[in-house]
């Protein structure tokens, strides 16, 4: 089997997740890693790995799996298709990825490129679920509940508030959509903590839902990648009511987006040039092997 | 909105749920409903729809939804396929779904025509999820747990036995893959209920399950078209263990058939000619609607 040659964008917590997941693809080799500062300091797990500041000093590239923070997604993304390369990410901004799909859909055609955006798994995987349940149940409401697990967003809010030195923000599911906020806090020196409990609390990021505010010595001491969606559709399959639909999973997060991105980066190559969600693509293309066989599999 | 025509091929059970499902679906007419004897003895709730033995009669066609028994599927499917006009099934003998696509996708291919096969539930959007988990975690095991719900197959089975006038056979999900049997039977004057259980448990269609056999007057009363699936997958993401994933649903059957044809009907008309399965076809293309919206409401 020819194996594709993929670069990995960005080396935080989900790049580290990638290359790991790269090495036991058996379809993919990789062609380095792009940090910005490229093999300077390199952590000693990238050994035997090319890993440079600038994508353009990595021999044939394929295709680039963007590990970068989501706010510097559409930077990277347009440079590197415009070098003909395709891309995939897990940009998260919801409400902004018709904008982004629509930006480097443009250029990925005219470099006859290929885009996967938002290929995470929520965005990602939990898209292909809830298109799939309003398809097969067109009236009725689906919820998405997130937890328990670690929200990366609402933890930076609390970290950003003063006299707070460490954060953990942990999502727990009540249902229905409705979200619990358990936010632990390790205070600076003389901080107050009814003064910080009383920031979060009103903070637009935690007003709208419960939330429980506790101090803790170590913060440290609590953090764990798990997480977790329970996804919940009651609906209606042409005139006939109740049709009961369930979604469930516990997962590490990183490693979770890392092979989603992965698969996504399968499916690039298979593709005509533009730029795509996971629900625009067949769930196949995100598979290694012979269609024939996976179909024989899967059907 | 410019409505696509969809004719009805059969009406049985599934072919009565599919009629409904077309009327409350906002981009398709119905052409007409095809069936062996034509408008004679023709079931009231068909006033106002054409009714007619050979889909010739009836006028523009976009797209066959094909609720025949599934060993005619293949026969019907290639007729009308020749004819240029895209057809749906849901054909479920999971052994011969490669051949079938394969003999059609010749078909459809050399009369410029689309032909989505598979597309009830289990084949059909229970693929989705298997396919979509082995992406996600792409070592591990997946185990598809069904019911409770009636057994069509295995009720067929038991209808066979000398003595049996009228039979149900139940599909109880123990879990990891295993099932209970509950068969319910009624019996011929005459018949012995001992040597009919006998006959039932050795059949090969129950000698490997725990099955139980019990008597009843009238097995009409026991009759519920509910059924049920629970999928569960414990895998690997990249080297990452215990990644856990759950699908479960309980949901009318036909219902549920019907309305994936639909849906499977609307992505015909947007594939290049060949022959499909569901795991081959983007979600998206299930649903009506603007695409931008769409992505907007479920990515």
């Amino acid at each position: 089997m020819e194996k594709k040659s993929a670069a990995v964008i960005g080396y935080g917590n989900v790049g580290r997740y990638v290359v790991q997941t790269l090495r036991v693809s058996p379809d993919f080799e990789i062609a380095g890693v792009v940090r910005r500062n490229g093999s300077a300091d390199c952590p000693k797990e990238l050994d035997g790995i090319k890993v440079v500041d600038d994508i353009a000093k990595l021999g044939k590239v394929d295709v680039a799996i963007l590990c970068t923070p989501t706010r510097e997604v559409e930077k990277y993304a347009s440079e590197i298709l415009a070098k003909g390369i395709n891309t995939v990410d897990s940009f998260d901004i919801h409400t902004e990825i018709p904008a982004l799909r629509r930006n480097l859909g443009e250029i990925a055609r005219r470099h006859d490129a290929v885009s996967i955006i938002s290929a995470g798994w929520d965005p990602g995987s939990d898209s292909i679920v809830r298109c799939m349940f309003e398809a097969l149940a067109p009236s009725g409401v689906t919820y998405t509940n997130f937890g328990p697990g670690m929200s990366m967003g609402h933890t930076v809010a609390v970290k950003a508030i003063e006299g707070v030195k460490g954060a953990l923000s942990m999502t727990i599911p009540l249902g229905t959509g409705i979200h619990r906020r358990m936010v632990y806090v390790e205070l600076e020196d003389g901080a107050d903590f009814n003064a910080v409990a009383h920031a979060i609390k009103t903070d637009d990021y935690f007003a709208h839902d419960e939330t429980h505010v506790m101090q803790v010595d170590d913060v440290r001491k609590l953090i764990d990648m798990g997480h977790g969606v329970n996804m919940t559709r009651k609906g209606v399959s042409g005139i006939t009511q109740n049709q009961l639909f369930e979604f469930n999973m516990h997962i590490n997060n990183p490693a979770l987006t890392a092979q989603v991105l992965v698969g996504a980066a399968r499916a690039a190559m298979r593709q005509k040039s533009g730029c795509y969600t996971l629900i625009e693509i067949p769930v196949i293309d995100m598979l290694y092997g012979d269609r024939e066989e996976l179909i024989r599999h899967f059907v």
